[in-house]
């Protein structure tokens, strides 16, 4: 078994069937997730990616039923097993089992070592589109597993060209389905503070850009995103990826803007370091 | 094996692992379901349900893989081996498995048949206190399997010896977590037309109230039910069940009205005739 995932305390293979039908997370969807990657073999910055999972399982009145130092061993036993250079791993925390289909009792945890998602140099180096859409993430601070709407549009997003979901709400915009989102106005980089994920490669950004640019953190309203010189969007697979168009609207020129392309340098050399 | 389910074409004890760790239900809360119970060892209104969880799918842009007769079927199939009177199904249609975690491709079909949940004499004979609780669901038409606010608000409920929550939001009531609500007015039967899922049992009670009360089935606002002669709330499990207390606010006497109890007597008179 290459990619294998560890469940409640054992190792199987990922594709083994696995869990009792009454999961509160299959059944009720009570559950979080979390995902990061490998760089150099190493889980980049574990320490953010575990803190942010262990408080988004206590938001749930749930606790990660390991140590963040047992965690890491069954990482390292996963990535071992897999004999891939890059690896991502999936941690899932649900409810668990519920004989009355609603009372939490013991949470089921699973960590699933998966292989990274292709890359798609097409979206890097021409930039993406993406269709805003009405929507705020119910506890968006929450890495919940809800995620519906995102497939619900897949069918719409695949019609019109689109890479992605941007969420908006009364005329302020907050994150794509599974990625923040930045933009530049001038030296400004501007990312929403509010009614997003605290993601973590948005906080590696964050901190790569402080030195170089005019870092603002607040709400964003959509006329402010439309009208930018320069947006990209950021998560862990996909780093920097440039938003050239929003529904209708083209982003300045339509290509990747320089300070997209430096910071996404930046970020390269951190990671390609990773690990060292 | 007594209580058995269905799955993707095969039967399965209850407590089989069954579930392979990458269905989109699970990770992505991409999945919806339906549940009711027999009389008489009769599916109560069968039609109605199979009717809506075929819509539901269809809003997820799903089909049930198997016709109303094949379930039907499986159906007679669980009931025979489960030896019981009476038993509840549960369908759940989830995404299926997703080698990227994202993309439906095949869904898949469970059909739970599960004991009955206990009845609750009390609640019938006392009635009930809810929780106002700020929210509207997603999607309340479609039954979604996502049921996370009931879950997070468990321990709430339980301190404030509450049974439920009711949900509104700018002044206007939709419905409680799991069930329709109703309220009486003097002869007028109102309950809310908006931001509720169509329950089976509410269409019910409709039915059986029309002849004798002044039915309105329109906008309510949170304020009418504070001040309602009457207050209940309807579910394939619970039929009708008094609410006699709203948060901090008292119906009426703080007792179940007899209107509710009459109709609670239509339905009972229903449903243990239901079959022949």
């Amino acid at each position: 078994m290459p990619y294998a995932q560890y469940f409640n305390g054992q190792i199987f293979p990922n594709d083994a069937d696995l869990l009792k039908t009454n999961d509160l997370g299959l059944l009720r969807g009570y559950g979080m997730f979390d995902y990061f990657r490998t760089y150099n073999g190493v889980p980049f910055r574990w320490d953010d990616y575990w803190t942010r999972f262990a408080n988004s399982a206590r938001s749930l009145h749930m606790a990660p039923p390991l140590t963040q130092d047992e965690t890491a061993d069954i990482l390292a036993d996963l990535y071992k097993r897999s004999g891939e250079a890059e690896v991502a791993f999936r941690f899932v925390l649900t409810g668990g089992y519920a004989a009355d289909s609603v009372t939490v009792t013991q949470p089921n945890f699973l960590i699933r070592c998966e292989p990274l998602p292709k890359d798609n140099p097409t979206s890097l180096r021409e930039g993406i589109k993406v269709l805003p859409y009405d929507y705020v993430r119910d506890l968006p601070e929450i890495k919940t597993t809800n995620y519906l709407h995102m497939i619900l549009q897949a069918g719409e997003m695949k019609a019109q060209g689109a890479a992605d979901l941007l969420f908006h709400k009364g005329g302020e915009i907050s994150e794509l389905t599974r990625s923040n989102v930045f933009l530049f106005k001038g030296d400004a980089l501007i990312t929403p503070d509010r009614n997003v994920l605290n993601g973590i490669t948005r906080r590696a950004f964050l901190e790569l850009a402080a030195p170089h640019f005019d870092v603002q953190v607040r709400p964003v309203l959509f006329d402010e995103l439309i009208n930018a010189d320069e947006c990209f969007t950021t998560s862990t697979t996909k780093w920097a990826v440039p938003i050239v168009q929003v529904g209708e609207h083209t982003i300045a020129d339509g290509h990747p803007g320089k300070r997209t392309v430096f910071l996404r340098e930046l970020f390269l050399k951190v990671v390609e370091e990773w690990g060292s």
